[in-house]
């Protein structure tokens, strides 16, 4: 059993832009921690991170470090999580890794807690049932163009089925971390100086520029970023066959992503109903309302939590056809608080268990 | 009959974005002008714009000034058009019309030379039949993200027939003019210094942002923007029924529109047989090499003529469904150029109409 009251939870990649805002969601959301490990690279270890009030002082990530962690989240890249991830769950903490890492392995579950949450403690379940009752266990979170499309489509899904989904993205450059910010800041300044631009982030320049690429190319022409959302938004939603297209495209703007969605249920959904539907949905607020040019916008929606929707219409095209556009802080829901959000329902579920024994 | 040898030319709007544009397209082209008038509202005139090595000025538009004219190329607004067109046909001129005035009346062609430029020569001649040989007439230059768009689904329509179009747009502040190139510098200035953001073009902030709203909006949810790319690519490719949706996005980029396009066509067509027929079609460039990064970017192609196609791949979520990214100049292919090649048409009609006299 987990003593609740002497929780220690370890942030690895504690001082990158998504592991910055893991320690700030924590604090912000008063997860109850007993002990907060800052861990990271060796290369960044005694640097000072903050943590609501308080400030701690970064720790080299070694095995040794994560012994008697009970929660870890991960978000220091593929390789550091295929290493430290199974060494933190053998020592029995629960894994909540924001790399792509594990997403699509079979036995992991992938999850949006609006969407799929219940897989969470059915995992833990099985694992304490195999390994004892201090078993760890890995929970992938999702690639944050996925996180917020699938908010959306799945109470589409359950309420008309989905028959086609089609995205096109508007991502910030904060989806390739604190550099990311740094080089459109950087490239910015460059133009206004008539300076050569740096380039060290992005494949071209982003600066008073778009980029369709986003990851690198597999070979059937779509990017990593493309296939994530396609691949993942089927597993998350339990729809391995779900028709789905993307094109996965860089924008000059610091935070949160964009999404032109474009749905075809399969059964009729009006957008009056698909409006009301998403209205009472966990986690979308509805931005919506042309007249006052309202929708959701990514320059004002920095730093909030839900998923927003809004330029919300019938599309003519095709029997049972939606627009609608979608924005979300790709640190927050797209990365930071997703986790966090899992990470409550791994603490629910202790809490729950402790109090049945 | 017209003199070759001798033609008036007037430019209406000479000082706006889409004008200096019209006026360098037409110097570089060598467009046969005798007589070059550069026209604008009264508060513009007395000022000189560059036409070629010359320098001219500007006059103040009037019905009188459009005596004698030629070829009229209008970007002026829709209510000069409105006011002007007219005139300036009964007048003899033939009007290139910028606006979106006359696109949708059904007895002026909306052409886009590569697609439809036939439309010209029978417009004229069948005015010819019923006013006499000096018969002027009013021709419709599509919206900017229309052009890029219908260039490229001609070739798509003629091979393969076109079941079903949706396109998200990445559109250029130039799209709004010169005003709109100020306000993003401005407004990105404004980020640096910490100032206020000055707000005068778009409806919110543009500067490290991305805005679904471009133009009004219309009762049925969708801008007026966006209803041009669908109504207006029906006229051009003559296709009345055709199943076509968009969302229209301004992004902060200072030129170039791209456009993230997913088209099912009727019969098959490999991305390997479209990459084939695009590149040996009219006005198209492919640009599509993922594995050297390669692609159209907005940054790279300000000053191109082309419609430059890449990202060209199967879309398995469909029968027949192809994803590409198309980008244009939008002040050159979307505006001055496609107005120009209108007139080129024009003057080889004329050329023809002379020589079997």
């Amino acid at each position: 059993m987990r003593d609740l009251n002497n929780l220690t939870v370890a942030v690895v990649g504690a001082t990158g832009a998504v592991g910055r805002e893991m320690l700030s969601t924590l604090a912000e959301r008063a997860f109850p921690v007993k002990n907060l490990l800052a861990l990271a690279s060796s290369r960044s270890a005694g640097e000072s991170v903050e943590f609501g009030d308080t400030s701690v002082t970064v720790q080299e990530l070694t095995a040794a470090a994560l012994n008697g962690v009970d929660i870890a989240l991960f978000s220091a890249g593929g390789s550091v999580s295929a290493e430290f991830g199974p060494i933190a769950a053998e020592a029995g903490a629960v894994v909540i890794d924001n790399s792509s890492h594990f997403r699509m392995h079979e036995h992991v579950p992938l999850v949006v807690p609006e969407v799929n949450g219940q897989e969470v403690v059915a995992a833990l379940q099985k694992r304490v049932q195999q390994i004892g009752p201090r078993a760890g266990a890995i929970i992938a979170n999702p690639n944050c163009s996925t996180i917020q499309l699938v908010v959306v489509l799945k109470p589409l899904l359950d309420s008309a089925g989905l028959k086609r989904v089609v995205v096109s993205t508007y991502q910030s450059v904060s989806g390739a971390g604190q550099k990311g910010i740094e080089e459109l800041w950087e490239q910015t300044l460059a133009v206004f100086n008539q300076q050569e631009m740096p380039k060290n982030v992005f494949p071209h320049p982003i600066a008073f520029n778009v980029l369709p690429q986003i990851d690198s190319f597999t070979d059937n022409g779509y990017t990593k970023e493309e296939m994530k959302v396609i691949n993942e938004s089927r597993k998350i939603l339990a729809q391995p066959d779900l028709k789905i297209t993307a094109t996965a495209v860089r924008v000059p703007v610091f935070s949160c992503h964009a999404e032109s969605v474009n749905v075809e249920t399969a059964r009729p959904l009006s957008p009056e109903d698909a409006r009301e539907l998403l209205m009472r949905s966990p986690g979308i607020i509805v931005l919506d309302n042309p007249g006052e040019m309202e929708y959701p916008l990514s320059s004002e929606l920095a730093g909030t939590d839900a998923t927003f929707v809004g330029r919300l219409r019938r599309d003519e095209s095709v029997e049972n056809g939606l627009n609608m556009w979608v924005v979300a802080d790709n640190l927050r829901k797209g990365a930071a608080l997703n986790a966090v959000q899992i990470a409550e329902i791994v603490l629910d579920h202790w809490g729950r268990e402790s109090r049945s024994h």
